[in-house]
């Protein structure tokens, strides 16, 4: 288990591991740039709420794409205290007992407080959520509309106070337990495209482009 | 999009859209019964936390299990308000513009207050834990020992306050739209298993089992 914070925090300092403490950007950039969805959690009084959200990284800020309507993206907007957790499975963990059972996975927590991405900005961060949602998908499509932008609410997070936690070992098991009469390891994870659907009103003989089948595939 | 929530609640009463509300019960068990990690928040003063954790649901309870040691674990046991956010990504919906480009998902919201796991039932706790994790695992492995359970830390939260989303529809572009010339349709998402990677210390000849390899595999 490795676990990497930013050095500005004592609350994202690693407690139960301090020598694996380090501030390894590259990781956590890579985190976020894979992940497609955020889990955001806000509080409203004392009650936690934590809803999912498309995320995009644009250099040292998370970019966070809700629904113009919900309650969360305007306290977002709001610059309530904020937290965004991107947790990618990349596997589950055989061992020969329960306890030792784990997953493979990498999640990075960032804290920090939202702003509303203003008007002026709106269309650069649409074009990097969707390039970095689709990539490949933006130089097809028109240009958003006014309309459209005014009625997208983007926030970002600043990447300023975060950490990172990735598990990727083989099963840890108790030396008593390795003679046990059963298979141990690791079954790999990983989201996978399957065949494209067309939309219903696809027009004529028009097929998925390689941007599209090529998406989430190991060689990208 | 569909909205769901429990009836018990008017902090998950959807909002946008009541004529879709209906407490689907059986939607909601069938995304928990699926997935294996749920973002778990918790209000620190007004500072939100939000960790994956392990899930599992037993009956009108979810099972959450983390680290012994962390602090939100702690708190979660004390019975301090939380929110259990389970996700399931299931594809990609490229529209003609970024505007109406969006995703497929299932996502479960469960608010509420947890308790941590009593003693006397750690082990049937853990237990549905890992048949829900690894389903056909428990039958191979030894029994929890008891310094084991000791260890072992869970808290089940009240499957009673809670509200379910679910996107999968085709794009809804804007009729103006229709003839640009570009595809349009869905991208299926799925977490796919890879080929099993043995222990560095697997005894001899052994192979993963098929309930290994058959995790996540379609036909289940």
């Amino acid at each position: 288990m490795a676990r990497m914070a930013s050095p500005q925090s004592s609350r994202t300092r690693v407690r139960r591991l301090p020598h694996k403490q380090s501030d390894e950007l590259n990781d956590l950039y890579a985190l976020l740039d894979e992940a497609v969805l955020a889990h955001v959690g806000i509080c409203e009084g004392d009650q936690p709420v934590v809803i999912p959200m498309a995320c995009a990284r644009d250099g040292d800020t998370l970019l966070l794409h809700g629904s113009t309507a919900s309650r969360l993206m305007t306290d977002l907007a709001s610059g309530v205290r904020a937290c965004a957790t991107v947790t990618i499975l990349d596997g589950l963990v055989y061992a020969r007992s329960a306890f030792e059972s784990s997953m493979h996975y990498r999640s990075a927590v960032v804290f920090g407080q939202a702003e509303a991405v203003a008007d002026d900005a709106k269309e650069r961060a649409l074009l990097t959520l969707t390039e970095h949602l689709m990539p490949g998908r933006a130089a097809e499509l028109r240009a958003p509309t006014r309309k459209e932008l005014a009625a997208t609410r983007i926030v970002g997070l600043p990447i300023a106070e975060w950490s990172l936690k990735a598990s990727s070992a083989p099963p840890e098991d108790d030396p008593l337990d390795l003679d046990a009469p059963v298979w141990a390891g690791v079954l790999p994870l990983r989201l996978t495209p399957g065949e494209p659907i067309d939309a219903p009103d696809l027009r004529a003989t028009r097929s998925a482009p390689d941007y599209v089948r090529g998406r989430f595939s190991p060689t990208r």
